[in-house]
């Protein structure tokens, strides 16, 4: 009998972030495939004698291929398993989902995606913003701060990103926020434009930096290379004030 | 005593997309204010005796003005209630969540956000698709089919909109998409870009029509007016076939 794989989304850290499908989820499965981010209280939740494998990528650590991700999957679910792969965030959002849903289908395996909280919402949530406004935030975008070969992606729609009517989150970012600054700037962003970075939103440990466009790629550009997870969020934030 | 408001993300409408932390706000709340969009089995929570009071906008039904909402929100809780404001999906995407905090900064009342599953994540996922891929889909964006007079906005940005390389999830939609539509062809966008609708998505009764963008905005052109919230994504969205 062949199993069944959810991708199952972990959202932004906070175990209280988890959506009841995704414990019940957990609960039921026989193996998970976790990321490093993923980790601690959430898989609390996976009943005992369940298999836990890491297969997450985390800085300065050597990470899994991901052909070696998609064997797996298909291996535990060939063998009958009820395998949840959970993801960070939402798990269809910057997850590298199609790969793995590439791998289920030619093994004609069948599969569910369990949405999730994105870290862009948990990010505004907690220092009391909104995403979107209703006259002066009216699109709101995601990106990621770098493409397949970790540089700044250099096909960017400069038109889409130096919006000054638009939210822009930034996933994975921070190492080349400087660049993007500057290329929104010269493509007549204003420098002031609001930015918040947050590292290990949604956690109790979260820190938030609220800063203007320049500023924040200043303090970047001098700053050591963090490890926690950092979303940036820029454009007509808002008044800040923590919630 | 002052109270507490906590705006609670609803999650796209399936109760199982309600998060952990949801479920515990609902649970201990002493007023719960709620959208139509976020009702039924979600409100199974609220503990007996809370007060529900139904305060959201529904096709053919005049709707309770936003001020009213706002000034609910602050009795309630200048009374010393626990209140929550329950709203669909995210509550910081395109919920006019901005207009219902200021007005509790102005009456100096403290409140938390509690983030959740957009609608668009539940729509893509039922569908069996990611949002993003990692060569085809770098950027996604999120906007609304109608601004606050009821059209499609004028000062839409087209070039980020008529991009080939990004996915594009269009909030409440329908009505004006066969307009959209055009000037996102007209821009250049190819009339052969995938298009999915989802009515009702995470429902049981969910209604996905898969289509191009010329095709689907043809169908909404000649088709009824739809009562079901209906979300439509456009752009680079990958091979269908239902998860």
């Amino acid at each position: 009998m062949t199993g069944f794989v959810s991708f199952v989304s972990a959202g932004p850290g906070d175990p209280e972030l988890l959506t009841l499908k995704a414990v019940d989820r957990l609960r039921r499965a026989d193996a998970v495939l976790y990321d490093d981010l993923a980790a601690g209280d959430i898989l609390g939740h996976v009943r005992d004698g369940a298999d836990l494998v890491g297969v997450g990528k985390r800085a300065g650590r050597a990470s899994p291929r991901q052909d070696h991700i998609n064997r797996l999957l298909v291996d535990y679910a060939a063998g009958g398993a009820r395998v949840v792969r959970l993801k960070s965030g939402d798990a269809g959002i910057f997850g590298r989902l199609e790969e793995e849903i590439e791998a289920l289908r030619a093994a004609d395996i069948a599969f569910e995606i369990v949405p999730g909280v994105p870290s862009p919402c948990a990010a505004a949530a907690g220092a009391g913003l909104p995403l979107t406004r209703r006259q002066a935030a009216r699109r709101l975008q995601f990106i990621t701060g770098h493409d397949a070969t970790g540089r700044l992606p250099d096909d960017l729609n400069l038109a889409a990103l130096a919006d000054a009517q638009a939210v822009t989150a930034v996933f994975m970012g921070r190492r080349t926020f400087p660049e993007l600054a500057a290329r929104l700037i010269a493509a007549g962003l204003p420098a002031e434009t609001p930015a918040l970075l947050v590292e290990d939103a949604s956690l109790p440990g979260a820190i938030r930096r609220r800063d203007t466009l320049a500023g924040l790629a200043a303090h970047l550009a001098g700053a050591a290379k963090g490890a926690a997870p950092a979303m940036i969020l820029f454009g007509p934030l808002g008044e800040s004030g923590d919630a």
